[in-house]
């Protein structure tokens, strides 16, 4: 089974599309969590047990860990243990948005991939296909990269019109073109930018995105599936973070979400 | 005094406009270091002693860390102490190409600059100013952001024409405009590029640039001096990573290298 199967295969199962981020910031979790050894795992793994029956995906920003140094590490490896040992089925993507040249990128390789154990991680572009190789030629991996992101002032450079039509575009058509040889990409593309959805779902046939943007970003989840399946009416992995995880009941949030998308 | 001062300062003080690279891969690290009980940081700690003298800057690329998970993390950070205690006015770099959208990004911020206490991040430039603010604004920091980088794909994108110019171009002039309000910028630009890095020069007056792709990469140091420096004949931080630390005489090739430059 191919990584892109795996993902496919548990959106089948689960009827579900949505991805939890685990976006564990320590400065926001709930007080009874801070008494314990390990705070961010605790967390985690109890937003695991809670929300597990409705996603396809978990997708921790590692910049929340990275943020506690050594401990937090620590931690994130506890809970891509914790996700390998009891949800083998459930796919795994590290929100990274690493990218360096070629040599590099294998410091990253091993400690995202072969390390910590995901099973895809965020890229961004701007290097090129020649400098990401070390992570496409892992088929048994999967790269998403930044196309079009959910921020506000995305557009800065991403809009910015090359022979006709704007640079996120041309990210879209490339790793749908040439990046995509081991059929083990897919692209980031904001909730908060159903036009651009759109096209890049025109421009990259049955390809798998992930969108964030749904929840605290303001998203509109209807207009993202109105536009953004692909032919088997799935093909997107449509994520919420703060607006699960730290919902006064994530797991009543994680279902109303799930319910939302089925609908 | 300004962080870019600071920088200024110790490349006027030891007469250099060297930055070595710590990008010490645990698999190319000398026997000897392998039996230490932190032998990334000691082997750091030997390179520092060996080329201090001569460097204006050290720059760590954070994936050679990460690859080591936890581990090398806390190596990192025993790295960062010692040189804040013993080389206080050398400039430290964090290798790690980071952006990520706002909010997300004070992680990086506390992680990087807050906890390891680096002067300065690599930041990628794909998701625009509003993103990068949390990094922006700190003013005692400084950001430098991939313009034109040192890889031989990195044209793919960087190379595409927007408005009769290289997006690389863009980059450098939205940088050197608006992104450094707070005169805390800097601009990554390869030195296997002299002729961008000459352009580069002319858009962005005195700014300094980190320039990476000398030694090992093959970059042409004459070609970078005489197209680079600023009006004060400074403005670059010519990066040597594997050709100085994994050279059988670190010390002597640092000397090498600095010497080249002043001459």
């Amino acid at each position: 089974m191919s990584i892109i199967e795996k993902l496919d295969q548990r959106a089948k199962d689960v009827g579900s599309l949505l991805c939890v981020g685990l976006d564990s910031d320590i400065k926001r979790l709930p007080q009874r969590f801070l008494k314990k050894e390990h705070p961010q795992f605790e967390f985690n793994k109890w937003i695991i047990d809670q929300t597990h029956q409705y996603v396809c995906a978990y997708k921790p920003n590692l910049a929340f860990y990275e943020a506690r140094g050594a401990i937090g590490w620590s931690e994130l490896a506890m809970t891509t243990k914790y996700l390998q040992l009891e949800h083998s089925d459930i796919f795994l993507i590290a929100d990274a948005k690493r990218a360096d040249i070629g040599s590099t990128n294998q410091g990253y390789v091993t400690a995202i991939l072969d390390e910590l154990g995901f099973d895809a991680v965020t890229l961004s572009p701007y290097l090129g296909q020649e400098a990401l190789e070390p992570f496409l030629k892992r088929k048994d991996k999967a790269c998403i990269i930044l196309c079009r992101t959910s921020n506000p002032g995305a557009g800065e450079f991403q809009d910015l019109e090359v022979e006709g039509k704007p640079l996120w575009r041309h990210v879209a058509e490339k790793v749908a073109g040439s990046w995509n040889k081991n059929s083990n990409c897919m692209l980031v593309v904001g909730a908060t930018y159903p036009k651009e959805l759109q096209q890049v779902r025109q421009a990259v046939n049955d390809m798998w995105l992930l969108v964030p943007g749904v929840g605290a970003q303001g998203g509109d989840l209807e207009a993202v599936l109105k536009v953004g399946l692909n032919s088997q009416s799935r093909g997107l992995v449509i994520n919420s973070s703060r607006g699960i995880i730290f919902a006064d009941d994530p797991k009543k949030e994680a279902k109303k979400v799930f319910e939302s998308i089925k609908k």
